[in-house]
């Protein structure tokens, strides 16, 4: 098999770029004396999550439960599930506990706190902080942080620690913002372990983490893992906030040019949204790629050329500044493949069931991801 | 099985409401006198199409050659390919025809004609016409039109017709620019085929349709068929275009709360855009609702109430106008379930592997739905 063979749209991974990501951020976190709890979420893949253990991950973070039942059927015990638990999962989390998962939840309010407890002894949890007014979490100066660690403690629960995720490191806008905003995570999460340990409580793990933030940050004194999913593909977002390369993108969708509108300036390529995912994640930012950066078949990206809008199964492929190119119609004749590089790897991979991946050697292997909850 | 048994999220349907929006959309093109060829990209599911089968639907649209595969092993063997062909990918064309598969593919360039021609003998073809400046397509007029009419027929191809889609129909704001651009796609495909037939080349099928233009045409002569397909679940841009009610929406995504930050109004739930998609398709439009509609767990619309960000797994519920609402914290308390309407229902909908299918009497089936390529 090789990629002449592949039929499209297909997600087409770079085995030697993965490879090359997930050492980076390993060795990057060895160098901060902190562990990496790489999260899953990203690719969904059992191959890849190997490959991250081998290079020295401990532990690893999901988004569904799902994701935590396939990665334990596939070996991995140690799993963060880190999205605030809907309480009538509980049943499945004890399930996966008794069979040996050493499966962490995390949760920011009473109610929930209560409600693990409710739901049987002994079930591992770490409280969630907010460190960007971003999403969930508790805020760190919070009373109600204390009386979250107090019902746990007093209801039965194992109370594993802190975590917080800064998201809003999405919207920082220069190497000096992503900076404090690394260090505005970690200082709040760390404030939060203080303020549980001053009451007396336990605090074992201090967990943060963001791809940007994870590749900014400048110290991680106090805190004890770093979670990051995305730094596995990088995308179009990530070069965006100046952390990738666009050489360091292992990700494309390999794509077919099946139509033109010369006079329009368009390439149409049977790559749509249904292959590339709705994501627009680079509107906001300074270098707006549409729905994707056009590469060659060998993924060498063209300078200036994006897909500028997507149907379901049609992609609209010209220059980003407009200019109505007809010449475009005799460089990419119908029948010739390009590749595209996604705006936002987790989006553009979970539109796929499996990736081909292309070896140096220019074979290819398939590896299968899952998708659903 | 109960609607209260389901973890969430989940893709839910309302059997009734499906029933009766591929009743409504039959009975219309019955009264105009054309046939319907739903397009089954929307639901990608077996149930779906052969209840709009039964219901007088002739012959399915597709966007893939998988639901082509899937359909015809399903039994359903009159397929249109509305697709521009990936010229590698007619080995596969030609092998559905030699297993009785009635499939006809769609071009607009002469090098496909000539490819498809090249490929074998006795594929049909019908000519992709351009009524709306919106994606692909031969411009009525153009000498390109006879040109490949006559390329096909020259080269053993079947001509099966023209056929057009006038997407721009979702960019109209009036149910008088929703008819007039219905009666613009209509013109100007019938004047293909004219065009096509004063040449001496056959044009028995002339087939267009969007689902808005085909609620809004007031006419539809010498149109032989009508595509459509979101018909089937409609969704908030369909009701944003005012050819559907609120309570016309078959399709919702069922939630559960999982926290709150009251000092922003935000109730969390885990319907993130994994669940809803990206599609933010309603951005543009007069009422723009986000990431979706917030219904209570019966379906009943809490008006103002929307999904109004979006993180992988968790969804972020405010109110419309913005102003934080603390006491949605005590309306919504942590383990509520609450029903999203979507944007577009064709993204959401491929998010899941299945339906969860709500009947009248609140029993629940599973239909399932594929993906892929």
């Amino acid at each position: 098999m090789k990629l002449i063979d592949l039929d499209t749209p297909t997600a087409l991974l770079d085995e030697a770029c993965v490879q090359r990501n997930i050492q980076r951020m390993q060795q990057r976190l060895d160098a901060l004396g902190v562990a990496l709890r790489p999260h899953v979420k990203t690719a969904k893949c059992v191959e890849i999550a190997r490959r991250m253990q081998a290079a020295g991950a401990r532990g690893i973070t999901v988004s569904t439960l799902k994701e935590a039942e396939v990665f334990f059927e596939a070996g991995f015990d140690d799993i963060l599930y880190a999205v605030g638990i809907a309480l009538p999962r509980l049943a499945q989390v004890r399930a996966l506990r008794e069979r040996g998962c050493g499966l962490k939840l995390v949760l920011d309010s009473l109610e929930a706190a209560q409600a693990v407890c409710a739901a049987g002894p002994g079930l591992e949890v770490l409280i969630e902080i907010d460190t960007d007014g971003h999403r969930a979490g508790v805020d760190p100066e919070a009373a109600l942080l204390l009386q979250i660690g107090q019902a746990l403690q007093a209801g039965g629960a194992v109370l594993g620690g802190v975590m917080t995720h800064a998201g809003a490191s999405y919207e920082c806008r220069s190497p000096q913002a992503l900076q404090a905003m690394a260090e505005q995570e970690r200082a709040r999460c760390v404030r939060a372990a203080q303020r549980l340990r001053q009451a007396g409580l336990p605090c074992p793990r201090v967990s943060v983490g963001s791809t940007p933030t994870a590749l900014a940050a400048q110290r991680l004194d106090d805190v004890t893992e770093v979670r990051a999913g995305v730094y596995v593909f990088n995308d179009l977002v990530m070069h965006g906030l100046g952390v990738c390369r666009l050489d360091d993108i292992a990700l494309s969708v390999l794509t077919t040019v099946i139509g033109h509108q010369p006079a329009r300036g368009w390439v149409l390529v049977d790559a749509g949204w249904m292959a590339l995912s709705r994501d627009r994640g680079t509107a906001d930012q300074p270098v707006d790629w549409g729905y994707g950066a056009v590469c060659d078949e060998q993924g060498q990206p063209i300078d200036g050329l994006i897909v500028s809008g997507a149907n379901q199964e049609h992609g609209i492929v010209s220059w980003r500044d407009g200019h109505a190119d007809a010449a475009l119609a005799q460089r990419f004749p119908i029948g010739q493949r390009l590749r595209i590089l996604p705006n936002h790897a987790c989006a553009t991979a979970a539109q796929f069931g499996h990736y081909e991946v292309l070896g140096s050697n220019g074979a290819l292997q398939r590896w299968e991801r899952f998708s659903g909850w």
